[in-house]
């Protein structure tokens, strides 16, 4: 069996944000492999953070991210559930990256849910007559459209978006392993984002 | 005649911004009386501004200010005429109170014009309901309504509020004032305030 030295603890801890002996635990059982390590912690975390996904979020930060040129504007609200994680560097650096986000990817929503029910019909009906128009067969006509309306949703919604800083995630996986990193719920509340002259 | 020295000159420039010539003049003109001199120039700097104030804003700045603790943020969006004066400090500092006025004042709209009809009918139906109850007669209730919407006027239109900086000015007055100093038409174009939980 591999040693596992206190130097290749640390280096897991920095990486994942996890607990010491999670991340010794996580080394012995994958022999000493770093990656295989990471990926059992980020399962655990993973696991975990659904877990807390449910607790109330009452603390937080207003965080506000202006792009240089002063043109472009975005204020967060991130909900957490401490006033005391609300101060911690982890969280900052999510709300940071989440307004950094807005910036860039311009959202309409947080969520999809806040997309209402006329809005998507309105959306679809531009979609099918889209595909009608390109003279698709009827049959395939709402698979295409469910299609379409998928790609609509990961533009729209900022927790469906591709992370800016990282195309292999989605925001929501930046919030998950967030939380995760910090033990609590974390909850994108509400953005706004001013560009000059819109 | 009092002399008219170049260090007054220079104090009265830096307390009002306006042009050396100006000042001189004004200084001139009230005999090196300092009050009598700002007076003057206010006077001409309001009515320049007022002509100012039909000329097109398309230029500006977004500007944050997050209250210490970073539980309230403000996001607000200022216009100017050139991308010149959206760069000086003047403008800047004019931006910066405005939004920590927000912070502090919670207004609810930019000017009285925002305010919808049938906002200003619910809240004078209130007001009159109020009088009423008060048993005030009919004749004089209109006029009590009237005086109480002048209230609410200057609590929810943030052109209308007492400057928190100082009271004796409202924003109209200091918008009006950095207009002069700076020679342009500006806009307070939207705000956006977020209380943590609200």
């Amino acid at each position: 069996m591999a040693e596992i030295t206190a130097k290749m603890v640390k280096d897991l801890r920095e990486q994942t944000g996890a607990g010491m002996m999670d991340c010794k635990k996580a080394l012995s059982e994958s022999g000493g492999d770093f990656e295989k390590a990471i990926k059992h912690l980020r399962e655990q975390g993973v696991a975990s953070a659904a877990k807390k996904a449910g607790r109330t979020t009452s603390e937080g930060i207003i965080y506000s991210y202006i792009h240089p040129g002063d043109k472009l504007g975005v204020l967060v609200e991130i909900n957490c559930e401490t006033d005391f994680v609300a101060r911690t560097d982890d969280f900052r650096n999510f709300a940071k990256d989440v307004a950094m986000q807005v910036a860039a990817a311009d959202p309409k929503v947080v969520s999809r849910e806040e997309v209402s029910a006329a809005m998507i019909e309105a959306e679809r009906e531009v979609y099918r007559n889209q595909a009608k128009l390109e003279g698709k067969p009827d049959k395939i006509i709402e698979k295409i459209v469910d299609g379409k309306m998928e790609k609509y949703f990961s533009e729209a919604c900022l927790l469906e978006q591709p992370f800016v800083k990282d195309n292999d995630l989605t925001i929501t996986d930046v919030l998950t392993q967030t939380v995760a990193k910090i033990g609590e719920n974390i909850k994108i509340r509400r953005f706004v984002r001013f560009r000059l002259g819109d």
